[in-house]
């Protein structure tokens, strides 16, 4: 008797009957009767160090964040350690500098903790299959994927959302709400990742609202350190540049480029409005409460966790899973007056 | 030739020769010269990996975090893991919410996963001998001690501040600046833990002063989240209480008040100072910045791991190592209007 007798009877997944099992809220509760019920029935005891204690093989699951200092990640993984342990498995955890090489951490690690399966959180968007030789276990994308790189479909996982449109969503509610002379503030145009589609989002929604491209507005910082992007807005200000409205690569970059706004004594949202991608939960407690387009965080990892352990398991295939960010209305933008 | 031979050959710990192999910033260009000059000259080629290949033993260390939403724990926990992977050991996080046993849990994960020790980030100062049990491996408290506990001192180790001192510091700052009024938000005034201490810190400050302890100004809102910092400040203010100053518990706790504060139409500082103890990075961009007490988050993560290390290694003993806060003043305390 094993959790999956469990979910086979009950017709869920065994992610669900872990869920029930370990007690979490996001189970409903007529799902919760049903699986306490099988297991009362069948007198199923969990044990979730069974598969630990019966065999000597390794239960390691990889789990390789690039961007150290993102809080954005420290939700993600939370629910990423939860789910692999709830699911009788171990996350190894390394985080990594924006500017380290993901690939190569994975397949470090893979050697020294033999891994079984590696989940990057952040990375390049263009992996080729040459440059993921090095790693012989399967793996997940979690919050990208692998839009300029050469991997068959069926060769990864992933969990996404559509970067380039939602930057352009931000930037078509801006324009909706009057603003023309829009900034945009992120890490990289070039870098093969989020950078790079956000910014190719951002374009094409000023194209469409026929609003001509201005270099003088679009602020590359280099990475998403908070302090670059203080300076890079402090300088955008001071250039003189004529904007009223900013779209932010992160939440921090955005709550950044607001401090910087403030202490040129621009008024946000009065004398220009700030819209970001990420939705953390800090900035819904900024002053102005930050308005952003929230990505489903936690459910990113739950998939992304549940998508690989299926594939370690063979009861799941190499899958592409694109999510949707939700607009959550703060106090920083408005409308310009007519 | 191991880490070992070099850190010998060159009179320095393992972790600095550790640090110089993975070239990490924190070691001065004489050490870093010495060591390396040592590695060539003795001709030894750092593996990291060496040691999990070399023996089936485990390798995992148990790092328990008490806080699911605290990032003030997210840099701690970025050091503990490069730390404790620098010194050829995995770390295995598990993150439990407040109310959770982080006893119970550690005990767990040590026959889930075989630890060879655990490091508790966050947890109560008050534990028993009888408690500890079914832990048999060494841990380490990381940003906290065992105050009210009746363990011996060579039983275990700590990385910790004086807590009731940094409160104590804090409210003495605000009395400094004039204030006599003065609030403080925390979670839980009797929970054998931070809140209790920083509680009596807060008592003894004003005691000292000569000002009496207003109950209406002390407010327990259960645990660090947001929303409920945010809904006791609101209500705070909406009783009618009379202050001009709050210590924070914590930095999010602070920044949620903040937020409370200015919906209210009141303005920080001119209305209220706010004060807080941790120093995260994303407060120093808050608008106003806030004034904080700063923890050495990534010292005390470095020298946690390197204490249980030098445990697990037999070359250290149980220690507990006392640190100070240092005041980043920001713009959220004002001196009272004489």
């Amino acid at each position: 008797m094993t959790i999956k007798d469990i979910a086979a009877h009950c017709g869920v997944s065994t992610s669900t009957v872990s869920r029930v099992i370990n007690d979490h809220p996001d189970v409903s509760p007529v799902v919760r009767e049903m699986v306490n019920k099988a297991i009362e029935e069948l007198h199923f005891i969990p044990n979730n160090s069974a598969r630990t204690l019966v065999s000597s093989r390794s239960t390691a699951i990889g789990v390789v964040s690039r961007g150290v200092n993102n809080p954005f990640f420290s939700s993600v993984i939370r629910v990423l350690g939860r789910e692999i342990n709830d699911l009788g498995y171990t996350m190894v955890l390394q985080q990594i500098s924006t500017q380290a090489d993901e690939i190569r951490a994975a397949a470090a690690l893979e050697r020294e903790k033999k891994l079984l399966g590696v989940i990057f959180l952040g990375g390049r968007f263009n992996y080729t299959k040459e440059e993921l030789e090095p790693l012989t276990v399967p793996f997940v994308c979690c919050t990208y994927t692998n839009t300029f790189g050469d991997l068959a479909e069926d060769e990864y996982s992933s969990v996404s959302i559509r970067d380039e449109d939602e930057a352009a969503k931000a930037v078509r509610y801006l324009i909706h709400m009057g603003h023309r002379r829009i900034a945009m503030i992120l890490d990289d145009p070039a870098d093969f990742s989020i950078g790079q589609l956000r910014f190719q989002g951002y374009k094409k929604a000023l194209a469409e609202a026929g609003i001509g491209y201005d270099p003088a507005l679009a602020v590359f910082t280099g990475d998403y350190a908070m302090d670059a992007a203080y300076d890079y807005t402090l300088r955008l200000i001071d250039s003189g540049a004529d904007f009223t409205a900013i779209l932010a690569i992160s939440d921090t970059v955005a709550i950044a480029a607001i401090k910087a706004l403030t202490d040129r004594g621009l008024r946000v949202p009065e004398d220009c409005s700030v819209i970001a991608i990420d939705g953390m939960e800090l900035s819904a407690y900024t002053v102005p409460t930050l308005t952003t387009l929230r990505q489903p965080a936690e459910e990113m990892a739950r998939q992304s966790a549940d998508m690989l352990i299926g594939i370690i398991e063979g009861t799941g295939s190499h899958r592409h899973v694109l999510m949707e960010t939700t607009l959550r209305e703060g106090e920083s933008v408005t409308a310009v007056p007519a």
